[in-house]
């Protein structure tokens, strides 16, 4: 089984699944809050740690800074006072970062979940981001959640950044999307003495960061398989790494199919096979096409999922 | 010299030198609309096509859309009504866009100006970006002209996509920034039957895009070197490639310098040099040291601008 | 501890820790033989499962044709039979290839480790790639590893591809250096009926590769820190994820050291302070800086091993 | 028109058109002297300045060496003296660079065109290439010319070490085949008072590279449409842009589809069509499908070449 970590007793425990939330739109693409309740009481079994929204499945760049406040309120007033509550407030500038922040925090969001801000990439240096991040973390009344998640930003939170950043009192972790396994593993050892946890932030290389020492996972599939995913958490805490790595091989082509296959669309849809509410996403985001509906589906049935 | 090229009349003549502008702030990160106006005031003596407000170098993700509205407002009194007013409109989701493009058309911008959705670019396939741009430009008031930022969004707008769109009756042109010279030439060649015109994205590649058959530049480098650019757009026109070539090959560290090397910061740094109030950056975009101001210097200072 | 593999015995079993041999050259830059064969007799009390020679770490692109022959002959004779002797043999084109292979094997090879070509990448599509590995597998006395090294070449073996090449019985397994678990995960999943290991190419995702099913690693650290390897190895197969746990994390930096960060010349300085043979590259692999050197030594300073 | 440049005159003029030689294989995939022969009878006509032996399209590295100095001992008999010969003659190795650019001027070739070692190009700094080129440069008794073919190699020689070996007196220019044409011009403008001449490596950006200051281009597609690049070079040192634009937009699909999109066995497939030898390529390069086939040609015939 997986020893107590060496370092300080956490501000706040990340272990544990995290579904970080998709967010339900109507036919006409206005969110749907009738419909996000519907799936928050379907998942309030499952044994989650926690939920994140309006990270980046909950197509929050998509959403005006209201709608942001308004589903983070109405998921804060489903949810029992012991499930965490993470709620996403990157934008690109730091003011607009921290001013978002303070009103999660006011309605009620236990962390925030901050993404790297990344439209002038190339001026992104280490050192600006230790800036922001640390400008954030200063004003913001909850602990924060570095998020790093190359697929969607283009850039990586650098390592040194992270070292740099988790020495903060008010940083308390990383939800890292990049699956550099050989990355989460250091940042892992690194800041062993800090207060600070590493979330996986895929299925994918959910058992992998576990064997590496992370604490939990912000992972999209948990929106469709919540429950075989905190098995899997489960078994890993457990030292069962045999059973655990039957549960993660059956679980890689399901999470590929909604994520980097199918994205958000292939979530929702197959959310829908599972007796949650999906609908549309905003555009630009398309439906599926038949045969990618198809496509999809295989990748559960061959699995046994469906 | 160039001939008249053989497609129909466009519906708005974007020929010639465009700078994107750059939004002054305060000590304070507030938008300085003296100081703006201070600026155009100076600009008006250049024989610019036009201006571009919030494109990447006027930090438009840094605005909030109230003050996206307020720049173009600003602007548009400013300006005689000659000169034309595009102005970025772009968003994340189609429904955003399509609102601020409403909204820049009332202000008085004479076309927008759309740069790719990119945070999910997984999914923004050929398909769905012609989506997303039909839609826009459907509802647009005013011709839409294509933006494609791969520095900026790391994506390009596919070849297809272009060349699908450029048969939009609403769709005038593209400022393509990718600098990929081809790529240019081959668009240029098959739009040449649609009212289509091409504006290369950055004044370093400004006189080969010109050869190409180019109808104009949008250029961060205008808001400081405007006049050197449209003496460059003069001669590519009458043909005398030779002088246009030294004065291209003077201005390529000078552009280098306020663009991929020290981005909008060193761009702003520069605007002080040469009469234009700069000033500082939205967080996170930092301040050069000045070890790099010096760098910058330099860049202006041995090709004989400074 | 790990189970039994579900599918059927393999031909060869590769379970276990493989250093890619460095090949010492002399300060002439003419292959060593002398010292290659002291540096094997002190990799002979090593538990290794068996040595890899000529691959990335061998520096193989430096060495002709007749020089890879007589660096694989002057290993076969200094190992005993009991030690597996992989051999690298890929070049650019087929045929080349299934010469060199042929030449290997009769030279005394056990395997041949055949890495992608790459040059026309492009063209490289994974119907290509897998007509490449069928004829050298068809034409190969010995069996075949697959390797796909993605630093190097700038091209993964795509999955596809890998799992249709297992199903070829003269295939055995993948020497996989890209570092993607949740490929890898996804490999050992996909061909666990098939005669078929996969072997984790880099120190830094060792345990992991364990954690989700690999048999072995091919390790360029195993030629400086060879018995720790092997020990984390054990203490992976044993099922003492913590104990290995704290071990992966201390080999993480000295392996990046010798890996991306300094590469060859960082590995066969490090050599050095280990009682080995290091030496020079050949050029234009060039010796690190004393700056450099300093650094080097930091990361298996800082992390205990010096 | 273009004036002389203010440079010193040139130790060799590299002024015109090159092509790339591709070399001939039989059916068995031997190379085939006499088709080549054949061909080389065939280009005699054209006004190029000279041909390329064994660049990237001419397959190099499916050659052994002693293949390389056959073909171009071969191609030396056939060609007048006053047609330049180039010779590919770059190796993963300094020494093996070394010795093979001895060789090709010992039999005939009048500058040795010499790639970027790429395959640890984590380690090829700009100081490694540096010295590299320095220590070939030193030892070759002809002058050399380099080469950057990032398509291929993952690896763009940087612009600094470009500016540093222009230096050089036995460097005497560069083949880019990058495409950057901000680039392109930088090199022209920066060693404007060397001995060094820029070829573009490719026809899609031939035209613009003339307008910003090349001396010549090294164009695959010469293999196939060698007379009308030789007319797009005269139109643009006569100064006769327009037409010149109006033949570069011709060319760019159909070059686009002997390069990138179907690479050198498209290339061959074409050559068939204009009366020269094509046959097959060296595995794993393979011949395309029908589909392809097809739609090469249409890049031919929708142009007016076919």
């Amino acid at each position: 089984g997986l020893s107590t970590p060496p370092g300080p007793e956490p501000t706040l425990d990340l272990g544990g699944i995290f579904p970080p939330l998709a967010t339900p739109f109507s036919a006409l693409q206005e969110v749907d809050y009738a419909q996000l309740e519907a799936n928050l009481r379907r998942y309030a079994s499952i044994p989650f740690r926690g939920l994140v929204v309006l990270g980046s499945t909950g197509e929050y760049p998509y959403l005006a800074p209201h709608e942001r406040l308004e589903v983070l309120s109405c998921v804060r007033r489903a949810l029992p006072r012991d499930r965490l509550l993470l709620a996403g407030s990157g934008c690109e500038s730091t003011q607009a970062t921290v001013e978002l922040t303070v009103s999660m925090a006011e309605a009620g969001a236990d962390a925030a979940l901050v993404v790297t801000p990344c439209y002038y990439r190339g001026a992104m240096s280490s050192a600006a981001l230790v800036r922001h991040y640390t400008e954030v973390a200063e004003a913001s009344p909850i602990p924060v959640v570095l998020y790093s998640v190359p697929a969607n930003t283009g850039l990586e939170l650098p390592l040194e950044a992270v070292l740099t950043l988790a020495q903060h009192p008010n940083v308390i972790g990383i939800k890292d999307s990049g699956g550099d396994i050989t990355r989460i593993g250091l940042i892992v050892h690194k800041t062993r003495q800090e207060d600070f946890q590493v979330l996986a932030g895929s299925a994918g290389f959910l058992l992998a960061s576990y064997a590496v020492g992370a604490s939990g996972g912000v992972c999209a599939l948990a929106n469709v398989l919540g429950a075989p995913l905190c098995q899997l958490e489960s078994l890993c805490r457990q030292g069962c790494w045999q059973e655990a790595r039957e549960l993660q091989h059956r679980l890689i082509e399901p999470n590929a199919a909604v994520t980097r296959r199918f994205g958000i669309p292939g979530l929702k849809q197959a959310m829908e096979w599972f007796g949650y509410y999906g609908g549309p996403c905003r555009a630009p985001l398309a439906p599926l096409s038949p045969a990618q509906v198809e496509e999809l589906r295989g990748a559960f049935s061959s699995t046994g999922w469906l």
